[in-house]
């Protein structure tokens, strides 16, 4: 399939520098692209690459202007690119149909152009939307919900009682509606705490391999629209994620902690419980959050504080023995000082 | 289904203020509870919510003795709330039996009252003792006991050869048995051990989704009786957790590694092989412990040392520009004094 | 099965003291192993256990000329023992066929002496090699090959288009091939790029239970020959980890990062995004690398440097309490003598 350059321009509304009836037939990386492909870059310091790739165009920020190659000058250009790849590998929705090794209760209500594979389960009284697919392995169980378009990838389990939006991504492994973990002690033994609340994910969320979410004791654990989360990621029960935030991989979130819109944590970040989160806030990798973190920051550490002041606390950090070292002469030449004092006093 | 107060007070040993005819119908949190449910406050800063709270009765401390509405008066309000929960929510369990698509091997010993959902896997020689739940997906494979009352949920796979307790809760995904990590460099190349060993889960135990308990080497890893096991928690090969333990989200215990019991491990602490962590040890977020830890005390930071001893280090880490700001003028003002020193002794 | 000391000695290159002709039924531990057996000493500080074990013979290093038993002296007794284990415990493979409850495409292409468990999905033209095993609940999508000899454990999920090489093992809950992490904002909107790369494991890797491995966004995730990696890992889209490599449990690798040959990366350490790290370079458990790290050294710390100084720092941040009431010390004996000074100066 072949696009001409002046559409893929107009597509993205950006403009164009050159030949805008050149045929494009595929999309590829800066280094790995070939004639007849399109390619861009998001980054001044690789400008120089123009020159040097094979890619027959290129999408560009709006300050180039000039070029020994077709150009699309964008607003951001990795955003043009991403709306452009589509055209060129995404193949359109086409139903598979139910195949008859799947096991579908006979009161679940089943939508129009589903493909469900060999190997699912679907309990009582759930309901599957238009369009859904759900993959080999995937378990979901009874009274549950799962809205048009969403896609729940191999070996997915989806406890009872959880609601799944339209247009949802769940990779494979992914638990949804686990019990929380809530124990309280009766001596020295944990009795448990009954998790009878569920899991609410909104729309366009998409949430990454073997990625945990698990149900409220009360209530509701909550991934509001727009949300992504990457793998192994760790929400406890009656957690709150805001809209469009992003959680990357190995990120832990303890049990009624609420994380505000636009948010990002990156990998491996715990959050503790009971916490608030602001919105917009970032928090870097590996921090550890133990207080609210006020909207609009940047944290970073364990414990998490404002990133600029962690930064130059570290830079301390790592010349700690040095200043260890000024320290114990600072001790010796006082103690000269006092001691030469001392005599002077001694002398009067 | 109702039940009047003080049948509820007499089950869980509290005392009545009020009218203890009152029937309730069911449990909520006391901000969203409604007329006719009970629900409790644990903690005194909140008992300005009694007054606001719509539910029709509240379990209360012992130092409660007067409200607007009907009290039951417990040692442990949260604990007494938690045994009245299932009255409301909790189904006796009933067999539903065991699927023709569930695949069991001819030699597999089969107890009384299974519930064995389609696509389920159970290997040669495996014994499933009475009233045992495994959903679909379920993998039991060679040789390996699961006992009466324990539950498997979706997609949980127990390799050949583990042992499984009474009334042990399995969630999605757990993985039990799969071989430890065991390697000897041969040159560059790394030589596996064979990991030959078994995993032994005792009673009461409950693991969290998608985490993982390696086989031993040689001989047991060993989780024991009434141990909670939260979600993604890394379990290596010869680790043995001692009984009521609470290990939280995320946590990695490595190799060979004791762990007493009534400990806590918080989420996303790394703990490293061959050590011994004593009883009742509590352990902070993200700590990372690389030597024994001795018994009753509380433990943070990497590597983790006494909590309140970090704290104190934390929060002098947080000043360290400072402190490196006061440094270099003492150094100024002591070059000073040298310098003053130094001319007194040139004037005399 | 039996077999003779000396035939055991030649089967490792090591040489015997003592009866070669004595016969050995098994292996074990130092501390378990029975009369009949053989086992290893790999410490000298274990060498006083050669007294006190009940095995019949055991392996130990060529600096050991004498005991009260016959022994095996090798140049790594631990080596040797690993090579002598499976001559005791491994059975040769036997296929088992492929069970008429697995669904397979007419398209796929299935190699000689196949095991093939129930409930296992092989994609349109998947290729799978000869005498793999899959265990029940696998998934191999569309188009992927998986070569001979490797086995795959109960419900792991390979997306389609993976190369998985042969010998390799991957265990319960491995999820191949996902999608990588990676979106573009519009506006607040996360807009996903789509994920059209690849993922490629190599000859001889294995990979831990529940650790997943994203497919690239362009081109190739690349697991190379022989990397042996833990439990829950999470290596992003675009990574390639070197020959020989170890990664441990819970580590997790952010985008278009490279590993080099032979490296160590302990548990819980996170890797940052487009790093280089150089070959045989160790990095310590729950390390953050923030930047390219070069060959052949070992690092500690987030963020993670040299081993040796990081060690030197931390000792520093355990007393930063007394280090705070040094300094305030030595301001008060500064103004002491300052005070003291001006009280000189104003004598005169």
């Amino acid at each position: 399939m072949k696009k001409k350059l002046k559409e893929l321009a107009e597509f993205v509304g950006g403009t164009i520098v050159g030949d805008g009836e050149m045929e494009i037939s595929g999309v590829a990386s800066i280094d790995s692209a070939e004639a007849g492909q399109i390619t861009f870059i998001a980054n001044s310091k690789y400008l120089r690459k123009l020159e040097t790739t094979r890619a027959s165009a290129v999408i560009v920020s709006k300050e180039v202007t000039t070029a020994d190659k077709p150009l699309i000058c964008a607003a951001n250009p990795q955003l043009a690119f991403v709306k452009i790849l589509p055209l060129f590998f995404a193949k359109p929705y086409q139903s598979k149909g139910i195949d008859p090794n799947a096991w579908i209760s006979p009161t679940a209500q089943l939508g129009k152009d589903l493909t469900i594979y060999p190997h699912v389960y679907i309990g009582d009284r759930s309901r599957i939307g238009d369009s859904v697919v759900l993959y080999p392995g995937v378990y979901v169980g009874e009274d549950s919900v799962i809205e048009e378009d969403s896609v729940l990838h191999p070996n997915v389990s989806v406890y009872s009682g959880s609601v799944i939006g339209k247009r949802v991504l769940l990779h494979s492994g992914v638990v949804i509606g686990a019990d929380g973990f809530g124990f309280v002690k009766d001596g020295k033994t944990n009795v448990k705490i009954p998790q009878v609340g569920q899991v609410v994910i909104e729309d366009d969320v998409e949430i990454g391999a073997n990625s945990t979410i698990d149900r409220a004791a009360l209530g509701q654990t909550i991934i509001r629209r727009g949300v992504k989360i990457d793998n192994l990621v760790q929400v406890a029960h009656n957690v709150e994620i805001g809209e469009d935030s992003i959680i990357v991989a190995q990120v832990g979130i303890a049990g009624s902690t609420k994380i505000g819109r636009n948010v990002i944590l990156a990998g491996q970040v715990g959050v503790n419980d009971h916490i608030e989160i602001g919105d917009n806030v970032r928090v870097g990798g590996q921090s550890g959050v133990f207080q609210d973190l006020p909207s609009d920051r940047a944290f970073l550490g364990t414990p998490a504080f404002l990133r600029g002041e962690w930064l130059r606390a570290i830079m301390v950090f790592q010349r700690l023995p040095e200043m260890k070292k000024a320290l114990s002469q600072i001790e010796k030449r006082l103690k000269e000082i006092e001691k030469t004092l001392s005599l002077k006093g001694k002398e009067k």
